[in-house]
Order: structure tokens, then C-alpha cells, then sequence
């Protein structure tokens, strides 16, 4: 009944689902509870106040919606607009192709703008559309912040600067799922209407709570979005929300006391220093994949990912036997390469809660894969790269001081 | 940061989310996974098979959606049908309201067979509106098998009876959301067409999966319904079938572990054990409610549910007074009356993972709060009916003769 | 590999190892540690300060030893007294004759006051044996505070007195494995030398940890006493609470941060409330032995236990009998009589981490199976009489106030 | 409350307490049970027979003591051996010190056989000690199988070959802490007459189970063993085992299940590949320890340890520093260097439920480590050779073929 069993632990390096603290592990380890007692909109409240914070949002309305990223997007899409808006979309890899694929099957009027996968949006091509919409025909902006399937991290602040710009009030709508959490997000400084997780990812929690967080511009938007929606409307959210009861139906017990035992533990390490850790892990994986003199899929620095390092592998080697024999011998579990990247690319997702000696260990295992695959890896080159950067670089851990 | 705090146990009686076993506890106690590797797709294709057994279903093909009940409702309709289709629905009780609410917001053509709540849903209505509907401009029957707000259980045998009756074509969509793995529910049998429940109802799991079950008529029927559906859409989960990965997006590990322990035990009781199990506590619960001078909320006996008894108190007394007191001076979670029946009726939830010195308990507990609250009950006098039930027809724990 | 499966909860009524609170299950949910990290020492600290609360001593010096009661016993007799001592102590049940046995075995001289199984502690015996004894050949007092065979409690005050009043030095020992966190225990004041329990008992942990607790002169005896002990001898603990790493072997991770939640739990309900508590849940016990018409093994009120009840059966009846049907039928684990009295008594703990509407489950269970074996038991009279008491006496939830 | 936060896992590296696999954790987490119902007896059986395999022994007697194995060496001398009985024991660090201290603490005349800490016991002294006492005054041979403090194996075939040369009565006690389970061991094979582990060694539980095993002529000693004796006496075992009932006192419920499902797990994974991969990973290990200029604290290979490699420091680096700091910054628990070692060594603990990936994370942290304290290793080194070796070495995971 067991599929996983291996001698040790499983090293968890996909990019999500990613790995659960222990802590986290144990706060869900409960039977189910009557989600109309006193009790659970008490927890719920600190949640829904706390949960703002990994958005850096004091304006926006969180929604924790029991079902997954993908639900989460729908949930965006669905409570902001109507069949037939244009909205303009950026194709950078395998997730944002998803989300658009949603939204050409949502009915709306997709305005695909898209890169070489390896590249991050492009944002000329924004600038220049949004210049030319005077008439304000473009509804939203739809963007992945990071894009799992490549590595490659967008950035948001010049979405904000050119809307500004041009004063163009369409919706800012930010896939933020392998990047809340991990990377430097701010909903509101760089004024994006709706921003969305999932939590599995960087919250490092078991999936199957969508968190959505709404502006007042996204809130103003149900209004008039004419989009059908029962499951995913967030009036029902609200209309609970009102009563101080939260729930329109029932919510998971345990991903609740998961969520506050993963918050509480990300407030005690400090939102800014997970993200340093992440800038810390992602940066020593580049440095071993450039030590093993493999390229990253990210084609420029500026849109390096730390949550996610997309490998790509010499042509005569197939990425997916890498996967696949790091995971039958190492008990490494490793992202495979998506859709246009097959076969090319394998993945190295290094977010949530992980730590240095972790990372190594996950390095250590793909310099012996490569070898084993026949790509003329020195064993310890990349550890050696990494391991020199962190030695540097790593604090000491702040409860331990 | 624990909201449940009071010496023992909580004694879980509300109608959903319910206990959940030991084992299937223990089971989700673990880490995330990734879900691509092989061990996930093969522990996903015997909770696919074995989740047929619930259902009795053979020819059925079924969903495991990261979603609560209602969406579950979203998918089976959305999947089926399409907007402007004249559905008919009955209308008996708070779930079965909401899921007309949704139908309604979901664009179809909601013909509405309202009952008195406390009554089973109106099948002469429904063999009338069939026989005068030579056109078949009905495309579908919905109706909730047992609705959790006023315990009361339709018959699902008739309504079948009626369309073959009239060789009428129109689907047949059933909520079993309080109903399936608990009381008598046969699929294949009584041909219906999208049958779904939720995991933290009686198959004693924590919310999080929505479970439908769609016949072969109901996957023809996806070719040609309109509804706009991305996030349900069951064609992305039938492609990932084909490709023996399963997953459109991530599944919740977790669940995937607890679906397995949970069904086990199911077979290992033995499901029509497990529902003669539920007859047992369902008439001992009714027993007790005689014995109080009380009035089932279900008005006849051929209603009654052995899931949830909705408990009818005097004027003179608010039920939910009932409820807020046997939770914070017993640890007794019950079920509060709903809409039309709020402050009018409690509800004694008695279903999934449950036995007979559990219940008895419970019932002790209603015994003491119907007497703090002022309603002159005979001590003792519900137990003593129950357990003299009980104590007759209760057999030996299979595992221990 | 699950041998309790069984629907439902097993109502767990044995009086000891006891209901583990689902607080203390999560905090011992996880991976071992060093324990020579400074983290160990940390826990343990805030552990051997808090635990004498629990013995209501401020000068007492606690040991958390990795064995059982059987162990906690030897620690007790090695370190404080020689071979050959003579130690009045008192046959009233199976525990004090296996205490009595430990004694022999390690070559005191012991002098057995011996009652007759039901009845408490002679203490008239010891009053003149201590009032002849002016030579102080007498060493120590070993007294059961709580025989768990017979549900008997000695009035440890009234030794005190004795020994006060002839100003006699013997040690004053007492196996409190069955009354400490549960009964009115009050080490300092009663000049108790050692005091013990075991954390499977009202302390409501595993098994594992034998809790000594040794007051002045205790501690002092331990330099004369020539009784030969390593494993429990609390000079090589002493050495290490002086160092500040506190553990002279390896402690049980898991068990120090169950100890930490579960003392966390007592004082958040209040010491004496949950001694309240149990005073309550004892007498409703009784109360319900007396409307089934039968028997309290203890023969006065004076010794009447809160924390376990042994009920006498008709001699045509044999109580095994009840033990054996109520685990095979109603999944509800009651005590043996032991010994003298075995199929004669059954006993029914309620003791530990347990509330109101449990033990009436249990009361229920108890008179169904009654009735199994023919005991002419009125159904539900039990419940009827303890719950009478208990709706009048049970308090609100403090924390749900 | 939890002492151990810090991004990411605990890096547990010491010799024990171990890393508890999850499969373990899960089994473990669960309420008390009734000791007394069939349910533990059965279970027992099946652990009593099934503990042997890991003993090598058919002849042998498990006893499943709560205890640590500071108790299991108690049990081990005081059931075979009564005071003054000439014991030769042979000194090699700091836990067979310890021993030694016991044995002299329960009055055995005992003859140390010293030798330098990182050397193995000295068998030539042995063998002329055996070979002059034609009187039979030696009662028993105490030895530690592997020193944990210095990472010294002995080899125990050579022992029984002394004595079976001079056909010598002499009892074959064996510490097996840190071997059992992980190193090659043969009860039956070399006339092992009691051997021991703990459970929280390489059989990876919790601490709390010392495992005794004592073969046919140690049970045959118990007869005349005049060392007092109760908690840890066989006999009353042996008792209870001819019962059925198998528990003189109560046992840690959660440590039966937990020990049933190591069990499983080793025999899944098979014991002789269990013990390769212990030899693998400490060969690894020590290549890493090689590749750093570093020295083994073991001074010849026929010694090297395969579950603990003590790592000798400069002697301008305090070893301390080393645990503290990898602790403090890196997460990776560490063993100090015990007593006339400490400062001197660092210990690495390689045993027990772990993986080739988890020790290459390890070496990379020491490395780091290394180099905060001053020494100039180069950063890689140890893991590239380490992983040479390894990725030679390892096989697929059996059951994932």
C-alpha cells in the first residue's frame, strides 16, 4: 500500500508539490471538526488576516478556496470578467500555456503574446500594446510571476510602470503560484488586482487550498463580470465573511491548522529572510549547473528563477532517464522537462521549506545521475560551486543564535 | 492556536465533515510526493477501480476532484448539460436548495418540485411532468438521495422507475453527498447516469475530494453540453486517463493515501455491513428521539435517514441554544437547523466511521442539554430505548470472533 | 497489522495505559533528535520544573526515567534504602502484592500489613507498630495511594499523621502510579519522601516514563542506601542535571514533547480541575453501580477511588466474560479482576484525559453487555442515575466560556 | 514550545538516536490500547518471532524490556552472573567504559582488557587469559561489538574461536547498540550467548525498547544468577510468555506497532541489503574523510566502522565548535567527541534508516563546516569522493525495478 518506500527519506526537489515541515505535518495530524462551532471562524480570522502578509497586501481580500491552482486561476478569471474581454496573455512555457488555455476556453478574447521558452514575457510588446489601446479595449493582464516549466521569473514592476504609464486601467492579474512565498512580491506596490497560490507550493503545505487575494479594483470588477461562476464566485466568500461564519461550505479542518501552523512558521523565520533563503538556494543551484558546464534553460539573468532551475541536457542525452534513474536509485525526485522542453530539460525545484544541506544533498545526486546517464560530469563540481557560494553566504539559524 | 482545547474528546456529530478512522489518519500523515513519478498513477488506479464498489457501479467511470460537494454539483451538471436545458429538481431542504441555486446561476431551466421540508421529494410531480413530456424536453432529474438538512431520504428505485416507464431519455444526476458508502445506494441498478458524494462525509475522510461517478450516457452526453467548464471539465481528466498519469494538476498525496486506508476498511467491513451499520444507529437514534416525546423532522417513516435525524424541539425552545450548549459544556458537536428550520431543529449527524457506544454517548449528552435548556426529558429514557435496540442487534465485531 | 480495527472509536476504559489526548498524539508525531543538542536540555528544564507541580511539591527533585511503574517502584526502594531494612507495607490489592513481591525479591525485610481485598490500608496496624518501634528499626512506609486492582485510595494525610505524631523517621514512599494528576495529591504537605507515577496513567501519555519524584530526606537516604542499582540510580541523574545536559542515557524524544503538551493541557484546564474532574466522573461511576444493583468492590466510602471503579458480579456470573464481550461487540476495553478477584470484579477506569459524555458511552456499553451475560439489568438506568448527577454538575468548558 | 525550528530538516547524524523512517512514524501515531485484549499478544508474537531474524538466532530468547540499553546491559549481567563472578571486559571508549562501570557498580570482579581508544579490543590478551584459566574462574566475556565513541568494530568470530579452542564455558555477552540490525551479526553462528540493542539504533524507532536476546545457555544461567533482580529479570517474562499474554508489565503500545512496521520494512528492503548499505555508506564516508587529510580516530581498517566514523581534528580546532556550529548554522546534528576524545573527534552516525543522497548532504555540510572553523579543506572534495564510490555502488531501489 506503501509506493514510496526506498531505505531513507525521498528527496523532494519537483517544483511542487514541495516538501511539508514537520511541524506543518503534525498541526494536520486531527480528526475533523464541526466548521460551524465557535471555533473555526476564530482560526479562520487569524488566517484570512495573517495570509495577507506572504502578499505583502493590506487592501486586498484573501479567498481560500478548496481546490488548486488551476481552480485558483479559474476563480481570478471568472469573478473579474466577462465571455469575449480581451485580455492580453504572455506564452513563456507549459503553466502560462495552461492558463491560457483556460482563458481561450472561458471565452475571452486572448491576446497571446509569446516568447521562446527559456525567455521571460515581453514586455516591449506590452508597452506597445497598451500604447496603442486608447479605447481601453484590453480588460487584464494576465502573467505568470514565475513560470515553473522554464525557470524564468517575470518581472512585475515594469508591468505596473507601463500601465501607469499610460494610465490604462485594465486588471493586473498575477499567477503568483511558484512565487508567493519564495520570491519578492508585493500586490500592493505594484498594484496587482488579483494574485494567486497554491499551497502546495512555496507555503509548503499539502495541495488543495487555492488562496486568492483580490484588490478593491478586482472587487469592483464582480460586479459587472458577467462570467458564470457558482463554485468559484467570491460574493459567497463575502457573503460569509459578513456573518463572521467564512464559509460557504466546507472548508478543509486540517489544511486550516496546517495553514497556521506554515504561516507561524514563516512569520518566526521572517517573510524577507525565506526569501533571501530562496535567493540563497536558487543562486547555488546555478552555480553547480554552471560548474557541471550544463546550461540553465533561462536565456538571461535577469529572469532567473530561485524556486525553480530548468536544466537543459546535451542533445544525446534524454532529460527524462535522468528523472526517471534519479528516482530509482537516488530516491530523487526531480521535475521533469514539459510539453516543447521533453525531453530536454529536467528540473531542480528548490522552494519552500528546504535548507542548504538538503540542496547539496539533491546535487550531490544529480552530478551521480548525469554520470550515470554518460554525461562527463566531474562528481563533486557541482557541490563544490554551491557549496563555496553558501559557505558564504548562509546565516547562522536566528532561533539558534 | 488550538481552538478545541476540553478535557476528552469532541464528540463529532454534526452531519459533515465526520470522525475520521485511526488509520486513515495515520495514513495522511506524511510528506508531499511528487505525483508524476510512478508511484502515484499506480496508487491513483486502484482507488479508481475500488471507488467503483461504493458507487455499485461497474460501467461507471469515476472523478476524484479537488473539490468539496459543491463542486462536485458544478461538475456533474456543467459536464452534462447546457445552458437554457429544462432540468427538474427538487427542492426539500436546505442542500437541495443550494443546489438549485446553483443550477439556477448556472443559466439551465430549473422546473422546480418544491415539498415541505421534512417530506421526501415529490415523485407523482415528477411521473406527471414525465408523462406529459413526449417532446423530452427534459434533459435531467436531479435530486438529492438524502438531504442532510432534514434527514430525510429520497427514493431513488421510483424516480428510475418512472423514466423507464416512459422510456424517458432525460438524465439522471443524483447527490449522494450524505448518502453513499452509509445507506443503500446502487448505481449501476438504478441507472443513474452522475452520481457524486465528498470525502468528509461517509467515507470519513477530511474534506478536499469531490468524488462523481459518471455512467456512459453521462460521458456521451459531455460531446455535445455547452456549459463552460475548464477547472470540472472531465475530458481533462478522461485525456490523463489514456496516458495512465491520471492527474490533470496535482492531486492532494495526502488524500490519495487516506482514499486507500478509508476504502480499505470499508471492504474489510464489508460495505453492506457497513450500511446495515448505519440502519442500526440511524433506528437507535429515532428510538431515543420517540422515547424524548420528541418529533422527527421526517414526516414518514418511508423518509427516514440513517445518516442525520433532524431532531424537532418545542416552540418554546431555540435549537440552536441546544447546539451552542452541548458544545461548550459537553464537547457535543451537533447539527444546527438550517433556514427554514433554524432555532426549530437540531440534527443528530450519525454517519461514517461510527459505532454504538459512540452514539449512546452522544445521545446522553442531547439528554443532558434537552434538560439544561429546559425541556423536562426523562433522564436515561433515550439510551435506555437505543441501547435496548442496540443491545439486540448489535453483532460481534467481525475481526474479533 | 491492525488488530483493534472495529467501526468506530475503541472506547478505552481499562485503567491505565488511558486515552492519549489528541494534543500530546501530534506533539509526539516526529523524527528522533540529538539529544545532546542545547535543545533537549531546554525542553527538559521547562519539563522537571514543571512536573513537580503535579506532585505539588516545591522541594521535591523529579527524575524522568525510561522504564514503567514496575521500574519507577525499584528506583524508589534502591536509592533510598539496604538490603535487609524493614519496611511496613500494605497487601491490599494485585498492584501493592506486586509491589510487596519487588520488595522481597530485593531483600528487605519486609513487614506486610495485609487487609482484605476491598478494603484500604490498615492503618491502625501501622499506628502501633510505628508507636512500639522506638528503636526505629523501621525504615520506610510503602503505601499504594490508589490500589488500581480494587479501586481502594489510602489516606496518605492520616500516615502523615501517624508518623508525625510518634515523630518517627521512617521514609514515607508512595506508588501514586494510579492517583497523581488525577486525585488530591499533596507531596510537600504530607511529608511524602518519594513519589511516583507512570505517564501512561492520569498523565495520559504512553508508556515509557516512570516519574520519580524524591523529596530532602530521600535524596539524603541515597547516600547511605546499599542497595546495589545503575540503571535507576539517581546519583548518575543528578551528575547531569548538575552539568545541565540532564540525561544520563538516552531519553525518549518523542516522550519529553508529549510530557511537555500533556502537562501544557492539565494546567491549561487547572490542576484542580481535573482533579474535579475526576471526583465527578468517579462518582457518577458509582452511581450508575448502584442503580444496576450491584456492588462496589471497595466496602467503604472512605476508599472509594475516582479513578477506577471495580464492580462486583453475581457469582453466576463471571466477569471475564463481561471484559472479553464488551471488547469483542462493542469495541469497549474494560480491566480484569486480578488475582483474588479475578471473575468476580470487572473494572472500569475513568481516569486520564477523558469527559462526561465518554464515560456515559461506557456506562451504556457496560449495561449491554450486562445484559449479554444475563444480568438482569435495567437498560439505561446506569446512564439515568450518572447523568442525573452529572447535568447538575458538570461545569462549561473554561475555555469555551 | 518545539526547540528545533530552523528552515528545512533536521540533518540527524549522530549514532543514535536515529532517523525514524516515516512508514514508523505513522505506525506509532495512535492512542493507547488495552495490553490486556488479544490484540497485544498477538501482535507480540509476531514481533517476539520475528525480532530473531535480526539476531541471526533460532535458538535465542527475545525480551522486549522498556528500557534503554543502559538497562539491556543490566539485564544482560544480572540475569547470567551473580556477584563476584570473574567477568573480562574489555575497555576500548567511552560506552564500553560505561559498561565496565556498571559491571563493577553490580559487584562482578571484573578484569579490563585496555586498550588505546581507536583500537579494537585486544583478542591476543583474551586468548592467553582463556588459555591460563584452565579453573574456569572467567564467568563471562564482555564485549562491545562496536564502540560508538571511537567507530571501532571488534570482531566477534574471533572470540568465539578462543573460546571454542580452549573449550571455555565462559559466558559471550554482546553489546550489539550500534551494530545490530546494520552490521554483519550472528547470534547462532558465533555462540552468542546474550546479545543487545536498543530500538533507537540502527532499528530506527523511538528510544524507550532495550532488545535482549539470550540463547539457550544464558537462560540456563538465570538458574543459578544470584544478582538481585526485578524489573529486569527474564523470568517474569518467560512467565507471562508461557501465558500467552507475554507482559509482566505494561508495555509502549506505540513502540509495538512501530517495532512491527521497522521490522517489515527491513525485511522488505532485506536484512543482508540492509547491512550492505551500512557498509557502503561508511565506506563512503570514510573516503570523504580520507579526501579532507583528515584521520579516522580508528586506527586500522579491520576495525573501521560501517555505522559511526570518528573523525580526528587538527589539534588547533576544538571538535566541540565543529557540532555546535554545524548545529547552529547548517542544521546537521553532529556526536561530540566523548571523554578522552572530546575536543579531538567529531562522530558522523551512519546507521539506520537512511540514504546515500541524506550522507552526501551531510559530507557537504562538514565540509562547510570545516572550513567556518578554520580548517582548509577544499569544499567538494569529501562528497566527490565519496559519490565516486557511491555512483559505482549503489543499486536500484528493489522496489522500484
Amino acid at each position: 500500500m506503501d509506493y514510496v518506500n526506498g531505505p531513507g527519506r525521498n528527496h523532494l526537489f519537483v517544483p511542487g508539490p514541495v516538501n511539508i515541515p514537520d511541524q506543518v505535518i503534525r498541526a494536520m495530524n486531527r480528526n475533523n471538526e464541526d466548521y460551524r462551532s465557535p471555533a473555526v471562524p476564530a482560526l479562520t480570522k487569524t488566517l484570512l488576516e495573517d495570509v495577507k502578509k506572504i502578499f505583502k497586501t493590506t487592501s486586498g481580500t484573501p479567498f481560500l478556496i478548496p481546490t488548486t491552482g488551476t481552480g485558483a486561476w479559474e476563480s481570478a478569471l471568472t469573478n473579474t470578467l466577462s465571455p469575449g474581454d480581451r485580455i492580453v496573455s504572455f506564452l513563456i512555457g507549459q503553466f502560462s500555456l495552461l492558463w491560457i488555455d483556460q482563458q481561450q476556453r472561458l471565452n475571452f478574447n486572448v491576446d497571446v503574446v509569446e516568447s521562446e521558452w527559456g525567455q521571460g514575457a515581453n514586455l516591449d510588446v506590452l508597452a506597445s500594446k497598451i500604447a496603442e489601446d486608447r479605447a481601453h479595449t484590453i480588460k487584464a493582464i494576465c502573467i505568470v510571476h514565475n513560470e515553473t516549466a522554464t525557470g524564468v521569473t517575470n518581472n512585475l514592476a515594469t508591468v505596473r510602470k507601463i500601465l501607469d504609464h499610460y494610465q490604462h486601467p485594465a486588471l493586473f492579474l498575477v499567477d503568483g503560484v511558484s512565487s508567493i512565498c519564495a520570491l519578492d512580491f508585493r500586490m500592493d506596490e505594484w498594484g496587482i488586482d488579483v494574485a494567486l497560490t497554491g499551497s502546495q507550493k512555496a507555503l509548503s503545505l499539502p495541495t488543495g487550498m487555492g488562496i486568492v487575494c483580490a484588490g478593491p479594483k478586482a472587487l469592483e470588477a464582480t460586479k459587472t463580470a458577467k462570467s458564470v461562476r457558482v463554485f468559484f464566485d467570491w460574493n459567497d466568500y463575502l457573503k460569509f465573511y459578513k456573518l463572521g461564519t467564512y464559509w460557504p461550505y466546507t472548508p478543509s479542518i486540517q489544511l486550516l491548522y496546517g495553514l497556521r501552523a506554515g504561516l507561524d512558521l514563516i512569520f518566526e523565520e521572517g517573510l524577507d529572510n525565506v526569501i533571501a533563503r530562496h535567493g540563497r538556494l536558487g543562486k547555488a543551484t546555478r552555480l553547480a549547473v554552471e560548474a557541471w558546464g550544463l546550461k540553465n534553460c533561462t536565456q538571461k539573468e535577469e529572469w532567473y528563477s530561485d524556486t525553480v532551475t530548468a536544466v537543459v541536457v546535451p542533445s544525446y542525452i534524454d532529460s527524462s532517464e535522468i528523472v526517471r534513474r534519479a528516482w530509482k536509485r537516488y530516491n530523487l525526485s526531480l521535475g521533469l522537462g514539459l510539453n516543447k522542453v521533453a525531453g530536454k530539460v529536467f528540473r531542480i525545484g528548490h522552494l519552500g521549506n528546504l535548507n542548504e544541506l538538503q540542496l547539496l544533498g539533491c546535487l550531490a545526486g544529480v552530478e551521480m545521475v548525469l554520470k550515470d546517464v554518460g554525461y562527463p560530469v566531474k562528481l563533486g563540481s557541482g557541490v563544490a560551486a554551491a557549496s563555496a557560494y553558501l559557505q558564504n553566504s548562509t546565516p547562522l539559524i536566528p532561533s539558534r543564535i
